[in-house]
Order: C-alpha cells, then sequence, then structure tokens
C-alpha cells in the first residue's frame, strides 16, 4: 500500500470519528469550534479574552493541542472553565480520535437527545473551543467534528497568507485579523488581506481583533453568540423534522 | 503496512537523497541553509535583505518553496540572483526529492571534485538559501541535504515557541530572533525566549534581527561569511585526508 493510499485510509478513518463526534455534539445541543492558525498568531490569546468576556452562565469549555508543554492549558485555566491539553507529542495537527478521547468522561455527550427538545442541562456543554496546533496547513485536512473552522491570521504575518494557504482560508467559515494594535508599526496591508481571502473565499467572514488592546471584541463575541443560536435552531429543527 | 512503518520507508527514502545531495553539494564546495519558520515569520524579507547585502561576486541561488503561488519567488527574483520557486501542491514541508528535482540541470553539482582541491568554478555555487514552506513543525522532519537548518522566529510570536516546537529548535544551528524593530509594541522578552532555545539546544547560536531597520544584519552576514568559510576548510581536510 503507498503513501497516498495510507493517508487516504487514515483521513477516512478520522471522518468516521469525526461524524460520530459531530452527532454527539450536536445532540447535545453543543456549539464547537476548531482555531486554526500560525504559531504565535495569538490563538490562545484570543481564547483567553472570549473566556473573560463569555457570560457566566455559558457552560463552555476548552481543548487545547500542543506538539509539547502545558503551557496554554496552565494560561486558560485561570478563567474558571474547564480546561484539557492535548499534547500531540510531535504531531503537527490534531485529529478525531485525540478529541474523542480527551472529551470522554468528561462530559457526557453520549445519551441521546430528548424528544424534540434540546437538552439543556447543567452537566452539558454549549460552546467546545478547539485551539488546534499552531500551523496553517496540517490541521486543515482534519475533521474534528466541529462546527466551523476559525482561522487566525495575525497582521504581523503578510497579507498574501489566504493565497499561499488557500486550504485552511477556503474550508473556514470565519477569518479573525489579529493584533490590529500592531498596524501603525507594521507595512500589513488589511484591506489587501480581506481581498485575498476572499479571492480564495467569497463567503468568509471577517472580524479584526487585538487582544492587548480589546479591539473588535464586541463584534466578536455577538457573532459567537449569534453562531450558537444559529446551531440551536438548526438542532430544533432537525429534532422536530426528525422526532427520535 | 501501518501508517508509521509508511513514514518510515518515506523517511529513510529522503535521507538516501538527501545524503546523496549533501555530497553533490558538498564536492562542490556549495554551503547550503534550509530556513525553516512559521508562515510570517520574516523567511522571504530575511532573504531579500540578505541577497542585498551579499558581496557582488558571491555565487547564491535560493530555492523557496509554498504550497501555493510564486510570490516568493517573484520577490527574491529582484536582487540579481537565480530563483526557483517549489510549488508543493499541498504538501506542508519540501523534502529531499524536490531540491533534487529543482537543482537538476540548473547547477552542475555532479562532476567530481579535482584532486586535493576545491573547485571554484565560475558555474558552480558558493551558497544555496533553501527557504521552506511556513510551517515550524514537519519541515523539522525532512533533512534537505543542508549543512544548517536556521530557524527564524519572529518577536510577534510567543517566547515559549522553543518550548512548544522543540524538535526544530534541537536540529538549528542558528536562531534568528527577527523583527526585533517590534519589540516596544509587543510583550515578547527576548532573554525569556534565549533562555527557552538554550534549554532545549545549549548550544545553538542566536541573532536578532530586523529586515526593516537592518538591525543584526551586520552580525548574520558575518555569521554567513565564517560559516561558508567553515565549509570550506572542512571539504579541504576532507579532500586532504581522503583524496579522490
Amino acid at each position: 500500500m503507498n503513501q497516498v493510499v495510507i493517508e487516504k485510509k487514515v483521513l477516512s478513518e478520522n471522518d468516521r470519528i469525526a461524524t460520530q463526534l459531530r452527532q454527539s455534539l450536536t445532540s447535545a445541543g453543543t456549539l464547537s469550534l476548531n482555531f486554526i492558525g500560525s504559531p504565535g498568531a495569538g490563538k490562545t490569546a484570543l481564547l483567553e479574552r472570549t473566556l473573560e468576556r463569555l457570560p457566566r452562565h455559558t457552560r463552555a469549555a476548552v481543548l487545547t493541542g500542543d506538539i509539547q508543554t502545558e503551557n496554554d492549558a496552565i494560561r486558560l485555566q485561570r478563567y474558571g472553565y474547564p480546561v484539557r491539553q492535548i499534547t500531540t507529542g510531535g504531531c503537527c495537527h490534531l485529529d478525531a480520535r485525540m478529541i474523542e478521547a480527551h472529551l470522554n468522561g468528561w462530559f457526557d455527550l453520549s445519551a441521546p437527545p430528548e424528544r424534540g427538545v434540546v437538552r439543556d442541562h447543567e452537566n452539558e456543554l454549549e460552546l467546545l473551543l478547539i485551539e488546534n496546533v499552531g500551523n496553517l496547513v496540517c490541521p486543515t485536512s482534519y475533521d474534528l467534528g466541529e462546527d466551523a473552522k476559525v482561522v487566525v491570521l495575525s497582521v504581523a504575518e503578510g497579507e498574501d497568507k489566504p493565497l499561499k494557504y488557500p486550504g485552511i482560508f477556503r474550508k473556514s467559515e470565519l477569518m479573525i485579523l489579529n493584533k490590529v494594535d500592531l498596524l501603525p508599526h507594521v507595512p500589513f496591508k488589511p484591506e489587501l488581506a480581506r481581498e485575498n481571502a476572499r479571492r480564495i473565499h467569497p463567503e468568509i467572514e471577517i472580524i479584526e481583533t487585538s487582544c492587548t488592546t480589546g479591539a473588535g471584541f464586541d463584534r466578536w463575541m455577538k457573532w459567537l453568540d449569534a453562531r450558537a443560536g444559529r446551531k440551536k435552531a438548526e438542532v430544533m429543527m432537525t429534532l422536530a423534522t426528525h422526532p427520535i
């Protein structure tokens, strides 16, 4: 069996697990987002500021992936939400099996939803934030059962990143253009970055943020709230159409 | 055959080609460097400023890798040195076969060296700069037949990158800490980054640069000159010890 065949098998096995995960997360009414970006794009800082601003009653949790160290989990645990580190030990991406293994026994995603209603129990999860390994390439191919991928690009990188790494921009529902506080000090042209992102993916949504100044966070938190609302409505619709 | 076995086979095939490449480059007296860093670390800008400052008589060439686009080659071609783009079409790293295929017919690396002397002909190459795909993880595993890996880290990333991506810091002879002009505007502590890099690789050399202000370039160009001199001396020594 050659490498391409093996890679296809690995991906199809990943897709099988991701599909199960998506069903479980959906039946639990959980919105799950997969954050992908280069090392240093500011994914962890974005999640820190997000946890700080979430309404306190939100049942949120974070899975954060890294090749080595528990640094990100330690940073994220300060905000009072459950956080688990996935240390990949050299692997350049998260896969669905890692997500399944780390959710197992942590949240109850296995029980079927009650007939015709979205479950809303205290031990269930409304929002699962997954921080992928810092890498704009490999995580793109691995479905984690998430509702949406969010690509994080920093203005300290180049405006041509959407053209050079088209896969992730094509697959992401949202691009967070981060570190906009640095704009006066770098040659980055946000308009060109937007244009490049839309050349690759015309429907991509774009929000500019700074984790230092808080710029853009009102818009981002509204997006998150609306996306969670949309997910709930979809689940309600599915349950109404296909009652269990 | 499982995935691990296949990966080992791919890497050992890569190592075989890399070993041949290293022999050819060495017998031609070429110093070759493999630049690895995140997307946006400033690898292309570093090479642009380097080509600008090379003594005009230097016989240098650049191979630049990207998943898509020829943008980097277009940027680098302005400096009067031969440049070839390697577009990997989705692959997250360069491998030795890509280098071999792109050097083939471009420079004559096949002729054996003359007995006891380092060749120094006009159509031979003194310096080969290889810009890898923007990725701190996967390019680490692929030997390209280079003399040294150089990791490029930007101060817009985090100081903990050496701990989170230890492989590349362990394998690099030099760390370029780039974009130091941004230091007044970011929370990055260079001392901590140096300390982290040396925890992973105590002998790593470190040079701080800014491609905007030119800071650190005198030191970097001296490093490059000394490294090329050291390579020539090694080749002379090998030829003296094992005359052909």
